[in-house]
């Protein structure tokens, strides 16, 4: 048996009980880098365990594979990519657009995947088929823009400081071309993007359970997900999302041009 | 006779009347500034003018300072300063960190000021003599968070991108300091250091209606917001607000050591 519609919505409603108490309140925050600054809270290792929890009653013949409490069984047929709260320094900032992500993968491929934001109630989902937006606009199947060209995109990306010194000159390159670039949006900004109200986003240093839930959602609606080599997005890495074939063609060709 | 709360609110939700049905529906943007990119909504008029409206029928000998429909009676003891989208490629981006700005001057200082983000249902308001906060996490008072030095501090700026290289030099000194530093986030940064989830915001080349409504929202919470020489900053231009003393002592310090 596989995961519906439901069941994410249980998952995500499990892991908001967790997050949303706690953000805005100035928590403390455990160092998980040393010497770096990667803020765990303890909303982000609550909310994975209780994921985790509805899964492995439900579902215990699934791998997983989590961001805060390691993998289980990622040789199996079905995989549950879980990122509790993706965009930690929004979080721990005040600002909502942090996320909770679930993915649902079958023979290494992501198949369907969820982006919870609880405090703008909005909830991005792709059931396998197609992709929805359920929140304060109401509730209704989403699309990507066609974007033709890009001078005439939306880029975002988290930071320009998650590049290493080559990687921003790639990405310097299309950044010099589109219409508008902004940072700081996190998991945020591919919602927006399969939602059609941004054309590019453009990162690098994520792992599995960054994106792992992103795919689906982009994919079935209707955008292009893939490495900056332009391969499959599950192992992440170097991480390119288009609205349009258009823009993703122009976009990969200067991110390999140098 | 000064306005009241229920008054700002009335602003305020004229203003959400045009702003909100307006947001992330692909509506064509106009090009304000020939060769840059200045995006100007119809919702970002509309909203103005709405807004004009109400002030001029209940308070005719107020001046106004408007972004989008010009000043009138700047000379007059009461003005009103006015921005009905702030932060406008956030709004043509579909990401909620825009905000309607709405302050009162009385002698040609900042008074009474309104944060209101429409989409997550945020109203950040200074009476007079202190700031509150309505939205999905109720209705408080807010005050900003007592950060003993910049090295615990959270800092936020639009974007690199809006200093000169001898301002980027001055602004790189402090983010090289502080705990954690975002971009990407306009006049809710402001709302977020009053509400004590920020330490400090840096900004350059802000106009007047970029920070009129923001003063009193964040002096009355307890900040400290000023130009970075250290003067008053009803005038903007160079803007540092930070949520203690010692916070903004130390940035000042490096804002001015070059």
């Amino acid at each position: 048996m596989l995961p519906d519609r439901n069941f994410f919505f249980r998952l995500a409603d499990a892991a908001k009980a967790e997050t949303l108490p706690r953000f805005r309140t100035g928590i403390a925050v455990d160092n998980k880098q040393a010497g770096g600054y990667d803020p765990v809270t303890e909303g982000d290792q609550a909310a994975e365990a209780a994921i985790r929890a509805l899964i492995t009653e439900h579902f215990p013949d699934h791998g997983i594979l989590g961001e805060e409490h390691g993998s289980i069984g990622l040789d199996r047929e079905h995989i549950w990519v879980i990122d509790p709260i993706d965009g930690t320094r929004a979080f721990i900032s005040g600002v909502p657009v942090w996320g909770t992500l679930i993915g649902f993968q079958s023979g290494g491929r992501a198949k369907m995947g969820l982006m919870d934001q609880p405090f703008t109630g909005e909830r991005y989902f792709a059931d396998g088929n197609k992709a929805c937006y359920k929140g304060p606009e109401g509730e209704k199947q989403i699309k990507t823009r066609a974007c033709q060209s890009l001078s005439d995109a939306v880029l975002f990306t988290t930071s320009p400081h998650i590049f290493t010194a080559d990687e921003a000159k790639r990405y310097g390159q299309i950044q010099d071309k589109v219409r508008l670039f902004r940072y700081g949006v996190d998991c945020y900004a591919y919602a927006l993007l399969a939602a059609g109200h941004v054309d590019l986003v453009i990162e690098s240093g994520l792992k599995p359970y960054d994106v792992g839930a992103l795919i689906p959602i982009i994919e079935q609606a209707g955008g292009i997900i893939t490495t900056w080599d332009g391969g499959r997005p599950e192992g992440a890495g170097r991480i390119i999302a288009a609205g349009s074939k258009a823009v993703h063609e122009e976009a990969l060709a200067l991110l390999s041009d140098l």
